[in-house]
């Protein structure tokens, strides 16, 4: 959602699908650089804003763009209504700004389309058990979409507009080569997803995955096909890498000559669960004397607090922090069944120079933290490298 | 509700009147040129914008309010918790963009301002029997206080902080020599409201008379009494004219040479009713050969669809529209006692050379419609010439 002339744009957009005999429900997000105007606002006022009051605060962005888009439907012939998070009953834990979706009703949004009149959902918002304003976290419109169409039932397929062409074998802005994936299964592109592609909420994959939700990833402006998320087993062929991703949003912090005990260990993650901070990669680097150095990642946001909720619990170590690293990952179903993956990757990295300061795998993923000062060098070393530029012999046959 | 620094000394008064040992809930509005800005989006992108779709859009400039100043106050120490229409149950009919106020839930509120954490509710909007968002109309806010001051018993008062000190005896950019009222009659309060002085919404004047609840209309900026709008037998002496007020925003239709027959005239009443065009003044003017010439006013955003309106039923008439004129009105418990008041005011006028165009009369006041160009001159001089003036002698000696 940009300005009104992208509203207009939206609302033919809609109009020429429902032309074509579709039936459509309609899942908006705030205007462009509107959730961030209203986070300032609250920042201004506070430097640890209440949750719950940042959630009815930038609610209110999607709560435009659905009146908006309304209106220009209605303008243009088409019948419209918007519709609400408490109007649809979309409820949500009460974990607000990152909310999960527990249910929607989509009676009144089935009789509405029945009638003619297109639905117009806020996306991002829920509501909690006490009817208290929600939000599902960036990108929560997505989720909103994804969770109306599996409520829709088996099969109803999930258009996500956005800015880009579709997901991509690499950011094609640090990668020129980058290629437009058309199929890939649900696994992977949750991978891609966790690892800071930010095509698409994680939250909306996973939701698409458990329902299978056939979802369509393409650009607003362009009628081009965009990227079809799809099941594993009609992603037809999987190669063994099938993107490369990064991820400038997280911090490494490091806590050496820890007591090598797992309660000592445990103690710390829990401090951090319980301060709501998500760890994400971890690494322990055993030394000797049975002491070990600690480093994991948290998101930069939460730097601060995941520095202060770990002194408090070790007054006397030295803790240290790091901002100017990088996350540089593939992923690929096909790792499965492939070895000698990961030792490629290294040697991709070591032939350029470029030091790995931790390593995390799962399945089908393998996440390098990097100084980020080599970030365009390593994504493109490693896009090439494994041979998914458009032309390169590892192209898939989609 | 201006800027975030009004929101803070917003905060800051709250927690001055909670420290003083009252329980308070308080109601807010949308920052100083929200509503606007908003409406300005809907009408950009329709002439005629659904008007559900806009109470939908300019809710939300009460839900940003109260999200802010509910942090604002917690960032004071003071806790605090918002509340929108939805999660009060303040009920509406569906009349959108003016709805009335049906009933409110205080439960919650209650309970949060007994817990020590204050209320925030949104002002100016309400939900419908369906859930939809409604509005209240312009001053909605003053509405939304009141009704919940009703609600939550006898003699429980609300204060309407507002950018004047209080009601005036005229508008103190016309009049320099208009005087703060210090106690006024709901009657008195009533008929200013509805003759334009934009003091208080005429909602919020007539919920306050039929529960009794006693309004404190003061300054946000100052810590000065303003003026108390009680019932007749509290406001201790009657004086003939409590106050002048006029009204731009009329404006005028005439149709000429109507059969005179009532039956004519329903009709014409009947079918502005039904496109929900209300009408203010009419005076009818009686000519030979069973003819007559029919004068009202309008509001003048609905005098383009009033003459629409007659256009379509009454096809072979003479339809003359003016907008340049102005209603200037005195008020007064005390005309109910005395005659003679609406004769010296004709006179006043006349001394002046001011041609009158309508009149309209009450129980308590009267009202003329006056060519614009007038505006200033017959306030000054029917407010001098009833000597409301500060150190005449028909001050009130409240």
């Amino acid at each position: 959602m940009g300005s009104l002339e992208r509203i207009r744009a939206v609302a033919q957009r809609i109009a020429r699908t429902r032309s074509q005999g579709h039936e459509v429900i309609v899942v908006v997000s705030a205007m462009a650089g509107e959730t961030n105007r209203l986070l300032a606002l609250g920042h201004a006022l506070s430097s640890r804003p209440d949750p719950r009051e940042l959630d009815a605060l930038v609610a209110t962005g999607e709560q435009v763009s659905v009146a908006l888009v309304a209106i220009a439907l209605q303008e243009i012939g088409v019948p419209a209504r918007s519709f609400l998070a408490h109007q649809v009953r979309l409820r949500t834990d009460s974990n607000f700004t990152k909310a999960r979706i527990l249910g929607v009703d989509t009676e009144r949004l089935i009789e509405s389309a029945r009638n003619g009149v297109v639905p117009v959902v806020a996306g991002f918002q829920g509501i909690d058990e006490e009817g208290n304003t929600t939000t599902l976290g960036r990108g929560g419109s997505d989720t909103t979409a994804v969770a109306i169409a599996a409520a829709l039932g088996q099969g109803v397929p999930c258009e996500i507009y956005t800015d880009v062409e579709g997901v991509f074998t690499a950011d094609p802005n640090l990668c020129p080569t980058a290629r437009k994936i058309s199929r890939i299964s649900y696994e992977e592109m949750l991978e891609l997803a966790s690892l800071g592609a930010k095509v698409l909420q994680i939250r909306s994959v996973e939701i698409a995955m458990k329902y299978s939700v056939p979802v369509h990833v393409r650009s607003s402006f362009s009628e081009n096909e965009g990227t079809w998320v799809v099941r594993e087993e009609e992603a037809l062929e999987s190669v063994v890498v099938a993107g490369v991703t990064s991820d400038t949003n997280e911090a490494k912090l490091t806590i050496r000559q820890l007591e090598n005990r797992p309660s000592r260990i445990a103690e710390i993650f829990e401090a951090l669960a319980e301060a709501k901070i998500s760890v994400d990669m971890i690494v322990q680097n055993p030394s000797v004397d049975g002491r070990t150095d600690l480093t994991f990642t948290v998101s930069k946001v939460d730097l601060h607090k995941a520095k202060e909720v770990c002194e408090r619990l070790l007054p006397h170590y030295e803790i240290s922090v790091r901002e100017d690293v990088v996350k540089v990952s593939i992923v690929g179903l096909g790792m499965r069944s492939h070895s000698g993956v990961a030792a490629k990757l290294f040697r991709i990295l070591a032939d350029e120079g470029i030091p790995i300061e931790a390593i995390t795998t799962s399945e089908i993923k393998v996440s390098c933290l990097l100084p980020a000062k080599y970030h365009e060098l390593a994504v493109r070393s490693i896009h090439d490298g494994f041979g998914l530029g458009r032309g390169q012999t590892g192209e898939r046959n989609f």
